[in-house]
């Protein structure tokens, strides 16, 4: 009978760690989502030791128990999220994604570039620098109660775009560093089967839902609402990493189609308590991958400090010109809340010590500076907010019955 | 970015297959979780073969969220039960533990004596009567909202008691099959300490908790209650296998501890939410444990069939017994409430393989009559409460203000 006792300590350090991490960062006025980072750090391989590298390897328990509190994440913040919201700010999002890619992509690359990589693995480096971690934002703001501002919209439609972006990327410094040509169609048709996926789920779902969603409450079961959203989140975060996206882009999309359904409110209510049991298990486990041994060395803390700086002003500077139409203000926010990485430019590391492109210390540096960025993010993206910076405009959410 | 795909498409199908076996089974009026155990077996090794063997080991994702599930289930169970209630019924579910052990515990080891087993092998088959399994129970129970009914706090009190013993028996037979003595002072101290942490934990929590929870809130966190009570939860579900009982009676200790407090109804919502997402896991696996190709032949059929009537009736019997004092139509609810072995049966068996006691057939047999006594249970227990049997008392609730 003792065969569930080790995980289940293991559950009990990583959910308390949080709520102490949490509860400490909110004293100092900090995002509590700094502090559950902050005590992955403190309690994973590199401090404490308490959670081992092998208990957080791709596919362990704790691993899948953060995936799924990332995705519920994404997926309360859909449905926050009007299709119509969206809209609205789609040219803006649009071009801050875009020139939020560009700029760290040429960045990085001149960088990798300068310290002696050939420009195929600097290209493939670069992409480490890219895509945006829609998480730690979509977290400030929600705890900042700001997700109905405008600059929010713009960030959590940019942070779409970028990922399309990013992933296409991704594609292409893998096969050039395969060796493989470079195949335009090929990527057309990624390109065009990833934005098509979105379009007709965004859409559709989105089209559907409003039409009529008494069908949500059919079944007999006491939920019945928020299980068949809640199997539409998994499925369509499933479905989109066939399209080759992020698991989250796809549980964001579910959240927004669940947000046009007249049991919208009632739905929001019964997410909390899942992110409140499931996400601080997403942000410990983040905050436990930082490999302090790796950087104890003046050579590496100087190289982590220049990549992290380089990370944070090219996607700030993207962010901010795309955003400029907004106002400086706007852009500013929009600017700084582009900037967290994560998970996604741990996966490209992870990818480039698989094919040989980079060493352990550039692995440990990329990780480094992903997580750092994260960290960084939300105490100034706070800040920012709550001067009353930018519009301060939300965003009209119209009232649309089933 | 592919690393999470396959899991979110099994987290997707195994949620799924519950709603769909949940609503099937509710339509042809049966208990959902008869559908949702009955789906993990369609969905399961033995017939589709959509979630394999080697996914519901022990210590993968899946069987951590399944336990995790069954750990929530019976702290919102605990959550609906005072300690005074518990206590008012405490002698009948004495009575009731003990007798329901004895009887399954004997009858057990006489037909396994007559299977050829020698004494030693024999008690230790037996064992794998014993144990009730609260989870099937306790879900019937809050289906049909029946956990206010008197036969419902005696079958969890009982459900303690039972659990205390099987661990002892267990205890017992292992060191008998392993050549051991038979250390009585050993035991008495194993006794000794279960009850002692049974008896602080569940006596002294709930006072603290009726005597101020105001502390609760204090934290800065939106959800500071929940979070520390499902901190308390986790803690005390380990701390519980430390003392060799199983998880769920310190998940359920600690759901009583917090029925205690003003928040109660506030941390009874909150829960919903959490059963919903994460305990059709725990029965969707528990389903897919059924192998069913061990179990075709007519001999195996014949054995299991026997097998199962004896754990049936054996329990049942004990149950009723012990609980005559309320009455036949309560004695009767209640000893078909003690029916369900679940993984309890499952664990005994597995260490019974492991030491060579049982053949594989054995094996497959013990395992599969565990899951039927649980698929029984449901409609029978459904079928009893609600055609009115039983006192239908139910346990008066005092007003405890913090």
């Amino acid at each position: 009978m003792h065969h569930a006792s080790d995980i289940l300590f293991t559950l009990f350090i990583v959910f308390v760690a949080a709520q102490i991490g949490g509860e400490i960062a909110q004293r100092l006025k900090l995002p509590g989502v700094v502090g559950e980072i902050a005590a992955g750090c403190v309690i994973g391989p590199s401090l404490l030791g308490w959670i081992s590298l092998d208990q957080i390897a791709t596919g362990t328990p704790l691993d899948v128990l953060a995936e799924i509190g990332v995705v519920l994440l994404l997926f309360a913040v859909g449905l926050e999220t009007r299709l119509e919201d969206l809209k609205k700010v789609g040219k803006v999002a649009f071009v801050v994604g875009v020139i939020g890619v560009l700029v760290p992509f040429g960045m990085g690359s001149v960088w990798a570039h300068g310290n002696g990589f050939n420009w195929d693995r600097s290209l493939f480096v670069a992409a480490a620098f890219v895509a945006t971690s829609a998480g730690i934002t979509a977290r400030v703001l929600q705890e900042l109660g700001a997700l109905q501002r405008i600059e929010s919209k713009v960030i959590l439609g940019a942070a779409v775009i970028d990922d399309i972006l990013a992933m296409l990327l991704l594609g292409v410094v893998v096969s050039l560093q395969a060796g493989g040509s470079f195949n335009a169609s090929h990527l057309l048709l990624v390109l065009a089967s990833a934005v098509g996926f979105i379009a007709v789920i965004g859409w559709g779902g989105a089209r559907v839902m409003r039409w009529n969603s008494n069908w949500l409450e059919r079944p007999l079961g006491p939920h019945s609402p928020l299980m068949i959203v809640l199997a539409l989140c998994l499925g369509l975060a499933y479905l989109s990493t066939l399209f080759g996206l992020a698991a989250i882009i796809g549980a964001f999309l579910a959240g927004m189609i669940a947000s046009e359904t007249r049991q919208q409110h009632t739905l929001e209510q019964q997410t909390k308590p899942l992110l409140a049991l499931l996400t601080p298990f997403f942000f410990v486990i983040t905050g436990s991958k930082i490999d302090l041994h790796e950087l104890a060395s003046a050579d590496a803390l100087l190289m982590l400090t220049v990549v992290t700086v380089i990370a944070i002003i090219s996607k700030f500077v993207g962010g901010w010109l795309g955003a400029l139409s907004l106002g400086q203000r706007s852009a500013t926010i929009i600017g700084f809340g582009m900037v967290p990485r994560g998970e996604v430019g741990i996966v490209v590391a992870t990818l480039g010590l698989a094919a040989g492109v980079f060493d352990n210390r550039i692995y440990a540096i990329i990780v480094a500076m992903s997580l750092l960025t994260a960290m960084v993010t939300p105490p100034v993206l706070a800040w920012l907010l709550k001067r009353g910076g930018g519009s301060g405009d939300t965003v009209d959410v119209p009232d649309v019955e089933g």
